[in-house]
């Protein structure tokens, strides 16, 4: 939906799954896990199934199945879900955009069915397979924003273009991710990518449908282009400050329950940051590195839980 | 042949070996098989030679030199065999489309006959120059697929770039694959694209040459354009379930051929799938991960065979 | 600032930059150090944070800080800080050029800061969080570099896409600095980068704004556009000749103060030299072959320091 | 200098240089030698120094010197050392084709020179900066190649930008070979393309300056774009072949000489041959292969070389 709230709800699913990737990856790294690539086997049975369903293929479900829902039926009434216009004669294609973010949405709610079959049914849990499907997702969303582009006004199009560099962007990290689950930079980078996706379709809506000067933005004015760039740079810094602040939430959060509860909060939270630190640095680095510090590291930790 | 033949038959050519890629990267991958880089040394002697030949191969050959053969002597009574027309006074060049296809067929027969040297003739099989032979293949593929698609149509063109795209992932693949020969990401990846190749020609066939609605599409027209960036994303789509259809397919006969026929099929096919799994993952991740793991897989496998 | 002082002041700027990587990094090759990826606990205290300024951080910011208040409110008396004007109806947005080159400083004022925090405040320096900051730095002047070009003369936006490839050519190195911060090839690399940038700057500043004819650059002009690029050439050779200059003047330096004041200084230099170049390969390779030729090395270093 | 003379002698040099690394390297797999990157301390002294001079530098400098002398001093009595014409007001820069030439064939010249240095006057070679000055030297003649294409004719731009594509590749292959030195696949791909780039030099000249029918080719014809990419793609499997061939010629020579004279050429050739495929596989994998296939090959040599 070429519209004000076709532009506001993916940019809210895509910001709430950064959110909610700011949190999960922020506890891994904390808690110091991994993704597990060959998990343990796990009781079989309906029920012990049912539990292992994830809140994010749940999620990417209802968000994708929604929006393709919406693209065809929305608002009541409506009904769009034809290809081609019978009656003219020479049956035209129709409903070019609606049937573009359909398949886009389609393989989001198709990466949801992969997290659940194989986070809850299959015998293990296959991220491989997950990785792929994910990857594949924005992979398509970032080639029908691409052909989305051809043939809209200049301001639209620089919207869609920054929009399209973080998809690709997302791209080229799920596809290292394939080789590199364990990564924290890319676990980080991913995250704030998504966010800023998140963001920036947020205030695409309002660029494009309501300026708030009530006027639309002129597509010919050189100056807007500049802004818009700009803009999309100041998504970027929101978006990584916004990333911290969640991280030190976590951090603060998980230095209460982790048992350190002896001293006062903030006593506790020191040694507890510069484990966090280790843990950020942990895992973006050859495994030569861990070796060589990991016995220095220990002395360290050892003098600075002393004082 | 810019005809409707002409592109069915490449479509199906890619097809088919994508299919014989899914069965066979299948298998190996069940097996827990690897592209052996040095093999044993081979008996001598034409006859053991002969029965080494490779069917992928004997394909190529047979492919490349029929489209070749099609491309200058089809229809019957044609002659297209001659590079300039020594009719006129200033010898232009002739036949343009149809020496771009022969050299793109040829480099793939030429492939094949690389394919049977060193499976079949040489002391020992060299993988790395059949690799290199066959990625060669794919990067001429999108070399003159690229200088193809000036001055055409805009929906010919933009069926065209997507092939283009789909030929350029697989040179990519095929590249990385000189140094990673036994990826199982790799492996698929490339399958899934040579298999949307062929798909993707057979439908470009039908869009550029007979139309479903009898009348050409229109390539001025945005909706048009669109509609051919979503149907390619169906194909791949469409290739991915048939490839997972493929393996599931070989993964049931395997579990039925190797030597668990003591209990019925379904029963049988549950620990062969959570070992096929496994093998899935095997490939794609680096050496200290497969180490790590290695000690409580054992431990599971054991408990899982057990009840 | 579309000024001659507004590309004068950060070619100055990135210059410096250079040459203080160019002192930094040689120094470092010479001690054999090593960026300290978790460097050990350090004291507490003010004083001993204050202590620990980085130089190269507090430039950034005061560079950074001074370069977004030049944009704003230079020459005295002008203020530009307003996002639009409210003396039209229809609030069009102003001074485009301004936010964007304030935006870019911004950045690097900010990895300064994060230089600061994490080597002088943090109990431990976090070198992972400051090489993204100025990789993110280095990304985001990529990318306004490239929306500042559209509709600009032919001569500025060769110019600028020249520095354009610079940028993006530093923004890769960080990148892989990221995962690879030990690697010396891309330590010099990024340096003579960075220099280039700057000398670049100031010779786009001449060329732009005052030129040694007295007249500006006709645009359309092919044979300005390719001696543009001549002349980019002709600044990446000096700049690796300004390079090996420092790391020759650094390891003239370096002999002379590490003990080995016995002989003249000439004699002195030459073992150092050698264990110089030995330095330079030492972490353009994986460790197998260092740890293949540590053994011979050492025999040949003893001969060698016997004559 | 844009002529026929003037794509002809790049044209040579390139080939000869591609034949030259195509001995080089083929001599250097048969041998089983790695380029060493610290390579042990040389006898001091001019004449020792003198002998040590590689004759790869010394064709550098050769080549790229004339080549300099001859875009400003050739034909004789021509003196275009002049950067602008200083007859008229606005000093309009000049020669602006020669200038870039210079520079290219400047920056070969200094990679010549950095070879003599590293290869015969330092106590010990630098490989790393040897690789870095010619991959420098590639980087720039890949950027003025693309600045050369603007505004030209159609045919022009088509055979200088094929040229790129080769160029880029040779830039991406020795940027690889920095880290990667002793990869089997880099040498030969690198050596091919220089290869292709000197053929395909040569043809140039002859479409550009000396057409077979006496006519140039017309630029706007859609037909001689598709056939100036067909012949390409020719170059590229005729220089393969030239490659294959000289790689034969010193493999056999190679087994000639190496001491296996009991028998005649033709028997000694076979085990040779095999041995000779298991080097051309030997660098390109990684090193647990090597380890894990150490041990079954061993077993193998010994019984092919009993019969």
């Amino acid at each position: 939906m070429g519209t004000f709230i076709g532009h506001i709800s993916p940019g809210l699913a895509f910001l709430s799954f950064g959110i909610l990737y700011a949190f999960k990856f922020s506890l891994m790294v904390l808690r110091g896990q991994k993704m597990q690539l060959v998990s343990p086997a796990r009781p079989p049975g309906l029920r012990a199934c049912l539990k292992r369903i994830p809140a994010e293929g749940v999620m990417k479900i209802l968000y994708g199945t929604l929006a393709v829902a919406a693209e065809f039926f929305y608002p009541p009434g409506v009904y769009k879900l034809t290809l081609y216009n019978r009656e003219r004669a020479d049956y035209p294609f129709i409903h070019p955009n609606e049937w573009q973010h359909a398949t886009m949405y389609s393989y989001f709610a198709l990466s949801g069915w992969v997290d659940i079959i194989s986070q809850a049914c299959l015998p293990r849990r296959v991220v491989l397979v997950e990785s792929i499907a994910i990857a594949l997702a924005f992979y398509i969303e970032a080639l029908l924003l691409y052909s989305h582009m051809h043939g809209k006004e200049r301001v639209e199009n620089s919207v869609h273009s920054l929009l399209l560099l973080a998809c690709f962007l997302v791209c080229l990290i799920l596809t290292a991710e394939i080789w590199r689950p364990n990564d924290h930079v890319l676990w980080f980078a991913k995250t704030c990518l998504v966010m800023t996706q998140g963001t920036w379709l947020l205030h695409a809506a309002f660029i494009l449908y309501r300026p708030f000067t009530g006027r639309p933005w002129k597509g010919d004015d050189m100056v807007n282009l500049m802004f818009v760039t700009s803009f999309f740079c100041w998504h970027v810094a929101l978006n990584m400050i916004l990333l911290l602040a969640i991280f030190s939430l976590t951090g603060l959060w998980h230095s209460r329950c982790s048992g350190r509860d002896a001293g006062p909060a903030f006593q506790g939270a020191k040694p507890t940051f510069s484990l966090l630190l280790e843990r950020v640095h942990g895992a973006g680095l050859p495994s030569q590195y861990a070796k060589l510090q990991a016995e220095e590291e220990e002395t360290q930790l050892l003098q600075e839980c002393d004082f």
